[in-house]
């Protein structure tokens, strides 16, 4: 074979690269499902550095786009195939080395967040940002999105546990930034600057994070409300004094899709739900606990229902965890990430329902509330063009709601390709150039990622 | 007057551009006293954005050299003029607004860092990072330099804290970065570029600042060791486990010089001293100064004493705090800043003392113990040539021993002038290539803070 195909043959160790369009068709979406994923040329299935490097030599002599990709669970196109691509998976780069007189571990891009928690774990440690999709996402992933989750409230996000990493340039290059070292000021934060790029300026081989003493088991608190924008109060009354080790809420449509598919018990009636939890050392964590309480009281809660059981408080996570598959079973899914400045929260989910309204939509807002980072979840059936439709101009209404109230288009997902054309709206043309200027300097030839973010 | 100086004359308020050479000489060096501090051509004083824009607008036509400066506190030469420099100076802008809803506030650069903390304080609000020269430092050169502190091996260091920052590029183009939202990652983290790049990328306008709920009052421990190595493996054994909110080393110079200074009655025949403390609530502070006695006793040390009361406890960090000042007394001084992966504190320590010994010098040692940072402070007469230049050699070979222990040459106060030599060594050619790709992207005259870092 010649060409592309046969120099990433030639170069390559044997059962790395695939150029079946069967087995290349399972790289080619994220959980966006973008309907304009091209078709790759290869799907390089690397298992080192090395392996990177040689791909991207032969993507950069030939400047073939490369789109890196993890697990695939992203939600914004941001690895979806482009036509005639070469696809660099990790998905067989799983090694991690786990350093408990450092508290770090160095970790390749495959594993899956839940692997590496498990894994520093068996060392009495604990590596905290979980996003919800942890067990199904890779760290690598994580890394190139900067992900958040559910913890990030009291822990901070990925980017927070980054301290170094190995990244593959355009050209193949490999350099190491940073490494086990907890503070160090030496050259220009690069490290922070690749965590969260999306696969547009290089691709993240390895990875060392820090990591926290295992975590004290959780207080939990689960509020219902009657209206909306009192859930929306509790939450700004408890951020402003407190420091929950979580705080996520749940509207009405979430609470129902979740009721549904796990017939638990939650009040079907209610507006609004929040799960919160504490980890103060005892007996502090139920003192915050009673005043969280007493806030959402203040804040007209119909219910409150508290526990220091872990397990029983557990459920409550599980249940939140599972309001995207819940609405999922629903129908399709536009995905939305929206984030504001706490205080507007309120306005966010209430701008939200009235979109829903307007468009004649369902749409389940599930949040990381304690940050001001909301999921709007739109639902629509992909055989109704007309449904369809409303629900993509929903998708942009609700960014263009968030950018109106100083908030975000993307708290966590990322911009991937479905959130591109809405950037040069968030940043404003300066900010937007200068992000051209990092990437032409590190990509002048643009083959990573193209199409994805810039 | 025509020229730059004309220019500039022309397009600032009056009262901003200060051309006398003796009001410059104010401006010329930071507190690492660089003898080779150039002579500026003007020092502007700017009170907005617009006067830096303006004073880049021009710098830029004329390729000029710009130093931007905060409050010269900085230990490695990162402000000190050049020849021909425009200087420009924060120390006027000076606003903030504490918004308690967000749990945020937005600063001008020129306000002290202790000036942050008690307009925030005046709102049950804190800001956690803190140099041991928060009383003199600006938050625009922390912000420059990733500044680090006493608290950060439990809070994290001054990125960790910046949601938000206006930039003037070196054209005079200005750009806002990211805002008041917990979570956003739309576009490449730049925002996180700009933290710790030393004003070589533009110069820090306006900045948006992330809080914590006040902090609890903490417990104190202090501990003394008969050698240096039982104290150092305290520290290992200690944060392999536990995470108090602060951890601090002084080795017997230090001691002695605070001594010297305080008479406070510290124990001068210790190898080695160190001042922790927790943060828990109460019990659990208690509990965790117990256990971390328990393990200084288990690591021998001599004498351990502990108290609940913040009073008490805070005469201990001023001890820590005054360390600098203290060993100033006993002559001029090379200020390092070598970190090291934890567990290789010990040798650190150890070959620092056997540099001091061959050199025949003091050298005294104080750390952040629990972030692995050192600051190693060469003590030297400058009118002793060849005292001066042994003292020279030592710091060089200190950063050498650093990174043979895999350690940085600089944890927080920033690589500067003085650091520059040492950068490739231990960034690598590839990882420096890839600063400077940087650096030349965003200021392709290489007019901002020449000779700094890069
Ligand atoms: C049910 C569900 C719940 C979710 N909940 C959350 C949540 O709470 N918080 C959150 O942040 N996200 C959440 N996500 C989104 C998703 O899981 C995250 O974005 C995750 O970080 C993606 O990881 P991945 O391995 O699947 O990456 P992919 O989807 O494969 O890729 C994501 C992006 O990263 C790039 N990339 C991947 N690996 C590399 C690499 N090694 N080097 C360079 N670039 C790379 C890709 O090019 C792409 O741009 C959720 C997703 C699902 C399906
Ligand atoms: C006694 C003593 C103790 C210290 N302890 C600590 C400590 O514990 N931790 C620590 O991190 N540091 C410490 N330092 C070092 C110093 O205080 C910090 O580096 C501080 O952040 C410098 O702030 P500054 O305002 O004095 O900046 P300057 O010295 O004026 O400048 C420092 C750097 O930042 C750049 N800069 C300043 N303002 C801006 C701006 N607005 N935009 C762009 N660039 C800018 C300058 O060009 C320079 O490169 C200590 C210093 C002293 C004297």
């Amino acid at each position: 074979m010649t060409g592309i195909a046969g120099d990433l043959l030639a170069a390559l160790p044997e059962g790395t690269v695939v150029l079946e369009p069967d087995r290349m068709a399972g790289y080619r979406w994220d959980r966006a499902n973008d309907p304009d994923a091209g078709l790759p040329l290869a799907v390089v299935r690397a298992t080192c550095t090395e392996d990177v490097q040689e791909t991207l030599r032969i993507a950069h002599r030939h400047r073939v786009p490369v789109v890196p990709r993890g697990a695939g669970t992203g939600l914004s196109g941001g690895s979806s195939a482009v036509d005639g691509c070469i696809v660099v998976c990790t998905e067989r780069m799983r090694a991690i080395e786990v350093d408990p007189a450092t508290r770090t571990c160095t970790v390749e891009p495959g594993l899956l967040n839940a692997e590496v928690k498990a894994a520093v774990a068996g060392h009495g440690l604990w590596y905290p940002p979980d996003p919800s999709s942890f067990e199904i996402c890779s760290i690598g992933g994580n890394i190139a999105t900067n992900a958040g989750g559910l913890c990030c409230v009291k822990y901070g996000v990925t980017t927070d546990y980054v301290l170094g990493l190995t990244v593959v340039l355009a050209d193949g290059t490999a350099v190491e930034l940073g490494g086990p070292r907890l503070k160090d000021v030496a050259g220009l934060s690069l490290t922070k600057l690749f965590v969260g790029s999306e696969g547009t300026l290089g691709v993240v081989t390895r990875i060392v994070l820090r990591l926290l003493p295992a975590p004290r088991p959780p207080s939990t608190l689960v509020a219902t409300f009657g209206a909306l924008g009192d859930a929306t109060d509790a939450v700004l009354a408890i951020t402003r004094r407190l420091r929950p080790s979580m705080l996520e809420f749940m509207d009405r449509p979430s609470i129902n899709a979740v009721e549904d598919a796990t017939r638990m018990g939650l009040d079907r009636a209610a507006a609004a739900m929040l799960v919160i939890q504490s980890d103060e050392p005892p007996p502090a964590a139920g003192e915050e606990i009673a005043t969280i309480a007493g806030l959402c009281k203040e804040h007209g809660c119909t219910e409150v229902f508290a526990t220091d059981d872990p397990e029983e408080g557990q459920a409550f996570v599980a249940a939140r965890r599972m309001v995207i598959p819940a609405v999922e079973r629903r129908g399709s899914l536009l995905l939305e990430d929206v984030g504001v400045p706490l205080p507007r929260l309120g306005a966010l989910v209430e701008g939200i329902a009235g979109i829903a309204r307007e468009r004649d939509l369902e749409i389940a807002v599930v949040a990381h509330a304690g940050d001001g980072n909301t999921h709007p979840l739109i639902v629509f059936d992909p055989s109704d063009a007309d449904q369809q439709g409303r629900a993509s101009a929903a998708y942009g209404e609700i960014m263009d709601l968030a950018i109106g109230l100083g908030g975000t288009i993307t708290g966590e997902h990322g911009v991937g390709r479905l959130k591109r054309p809405w950037l040069g709206d968030y940043l404003g043309p300066d900010a937007l150039a200068l992000n051209q200027r990092i990437k032409d300097a590190l990509d002048p030839h643009g083959i990573l990622n193209p199409g994805a973010v810039l």
